[in-house]
């Protein structure tokens, strides 16, 4: 049977391979910070899924550059095709609001069907192939859009099943983690965090409906979540 | 909010929606031939995932048509781009025998790392916008090529999950259930059970090596299972 060159590395255990998601957005810029920080050695992931910009994707970029990751991932899956979101339909307007009391309390419309569980698989599989067992992901079940696909038991399941859909796992040795370092965080929260680790938040975007040149729009959920959270670290952007 | 016009159809009692994976092998058009005797109204998903070739693709294209489903979606990801599989690398050489008794026990070189989990994944984006909540997959745990994805307690691990990814499962109203009607059938038990649903059988293709014009190499892992689940059927092809 061929493929010995297919073998995966046999990790450095002083900074074993990770994949951490990488949007550009806030949380996936502090969540790299933190899997460097924790000693891993990063391979970032990106999508490139139909979103309705892509400052989003040049900003990851940025991200992976300043942070000095071991390899960076822009992966095609059009979502856009299934529709079903404002985010990746620019038919559909993304819901704004004029304070951060004002966000709704259903899922929005800004919810893209299973996107994390698209993205996870295919961070899943990178892990697999590079010899990692760590994958980390930005989500967030406190200041966030209230999207089911960011809460701790969907991960934690999530995790069970990929613990047991590849080779690396039927192989043995360490478990397959799904790493949610922010899950429980606010956003001021995660915001001091990586402001301590010199994340440069500057290089980030999480507006959900840009203008030109990347402009925040400062009144979609995720504009108005960020400046709670600077704002109660005593910041304006 | 917007959105209105991406309210899920309403399923027809009668006939409601599921989403069948076709790859244009054997076990699938197996399975598409099932949905469809179940009554579910069947929107086929398959994948240019960086496979080396396309005449499976071709194959799903046709048996498609022949069952006249109410949708046929061919999604586009690269796998192959994160390697580790002779199914999507053309310079790995797919494991050649005489006989079905000389299939190695262990995971072969044309597992494809986290393929099923991707295919899933992208199977319940879809199923999610159009209101299904019955996915078909293929799989089969006895006569089959010893992949992690493909045993029941991956794919009941993979059903927890998806109840809790999605906005459907949030709101509630029916599970969503993977169905795997091949899961612990033999492979002549499968193309019997195909046989008497009217499958051609000889649109499908299941050589992970075909030479020209799709011409199955009789001696790959699945030809061999193939050609012994015909000839348990008193069939040669």
């Amino acid at each position: 049977m061929s493929g010995g060159d297919l073998t995966p590395p046999v990790p450095d255990s002083e900074s074993p391979p990770a994949v951490v998601l990488l949007s550009g957005g806030l949380d996936s810029a502090t969540c790299l910070a933190i899997a460097i920080a924790e000693g891993f050695t990063v391979h970032a992931i990106s999508f490139r899924y139909g979103q309705r910009h892509q400052y989003e994707l040049e900003r990851a970029v940025t991200l992976a550059e300043t942070f000095g990751v071991a390899s960076h991932r822009i992966v095609d899956i059009d979502l856009a095709q299934f529709g079903g979101s404002a985010l990746t339909d620019p038919r559909l307007d993304v819901p704004k609001a004029d304070s951060v009391d004002q966000i709704g309390h259903d899922i929005p419309i800004t919810y893209v069907p299973a996107r994390n569980t698209v993205f996870l698989s295919l961070a899943l599989a990178f892990a697999e192939v590079i010899g990692g067992r760590d994958i980390f992901i930005g989500v967030n079940a406190l200041d966030y859009s209230g999207y089911p696909d960011c809460r701790s038991d969907y991960i934690a399941t999530y995790e069970a099943m990929a613990n047991l859909a590849t080779k690396a796992a039927v192989d043995g040795g360490r478990r397959l983690k799904i790493h949610t370092p922010l899950l429980t965080l606010t956003k001021a929260e995660i915001i001091a965090r990586g402001l301590a680790l010199g994340v440069d938040y500057s290089q980030t975007l999480s507006c959900y409906d840009p203008g030109p040149g990347g402009t925040a729009c400062r009144r979609c959920d995720a504009c108005l979540l960020r400046q709670k959270g600077f704002l109660l670290n005593g910041i304006t952007e």
